[in-house]
């Protein structure tokens, strides 16, 4: 796969939650390299009360290690 | 996306929890980004024990990053 | 919402537990507001072993929040 | 409640699995406080293999915090 | 219950993580003692891909405290 | 098993990242040592939305022990 991560640092927080929404996607594409196949489970889960909540989890934690990468913005 | 997210750090630990539930809500709205789409699933996950125990479970994480990033709030 | 968390700082662990009971619902009841369908709700997952599970979990997630507050209690 | 947790503190590495397993069976009475229905629940999740998963999951959970307070027994 | 768990620390990350598959499996066994039982759900997990997905994830969160409990390995 | 991990140590967080994918496929492995079997259940998750977000959810787990191993690749 390309070079697509080469820090956990941003400048924001904001873009901290974006990076852990990136690094919760590549999780998912790794497993499945086929963007077709991908395009078309989205309506699965982006119409799906129980499938957001389980996405947004994965955000969570991923957002967990951006935060701690970046001492939680404290100086900020 | 407009900036939504400045700083992890809260006046009190109340504070803390309502920013893990906004935090939660947007890894959804990240994925989801149609309102009325949301909306419309409301009902769904609102009225389900086992989808407001996930939710649940997702603010609990989120509620983690902000804690530690306000050191638990421990001189207040 | 009224004040209902001024701190994470518990005498005893066992207060710390507590406390980790309350922030899972009190994550539950900023998505459920309505105290009444949350009673209708009750059935359905304390008669249920995986929702009790489930439920379970998120207190350990919240215990970890509060055990850190605490230093876990490690004078005591 | 009576009194049952006064401590995080544990001998050894088993004792600390042991009272996370304890942690894990508080956070479902704790939901579920009639010890009949509890009986009752039993065989559905212990003769499920994804309900025992599920549950060795919140006993990991758990068994974090108290490795934490223990500084995981390195002295030991 | 026999002694099984005197420490967390290991030669290796692999030794590690190997340690994280039996405190996983520990945590089922703890739920459900009767071994005959355990191999009869054997096949119900084993076949089912979602079900390895949950059994790698309490690997996951148990590797997460035996790695930190051995720094990360980080001197080897 | 056959040596497959020696270090968390990786020069990048994308090695990192990648290393948490392998770690998680590993905790699949060690519970199903048949690789024919596991390639049969392939397309039971790689072409479902839910089963590609659990997956996720373990990689971000895994992902967290190796950041934190790798002190978040701050210095780089």
């Amino acid at each position: 796969m390309d070079t697509w991560l080469t820090s956990l640092i941003t400048s924001t927080p904001q873009e901290g939650f974006e990076l852990a929404i990136k690094l919760s996607r590549m999780g998912v594409k790794y497993t499945q390299t086929d963007v077709e196949v991908l395009k078309k489970l989205r309506p699965d889960y982006a119409n799906n009360a129980d499938s957001l909540t389980a996405a947004s989890q994965v955000v969570a934690i991923n957002f967990q290690t951006v935060a701690a990468a970046n001492n939680y913005w404290r100086e900020k």
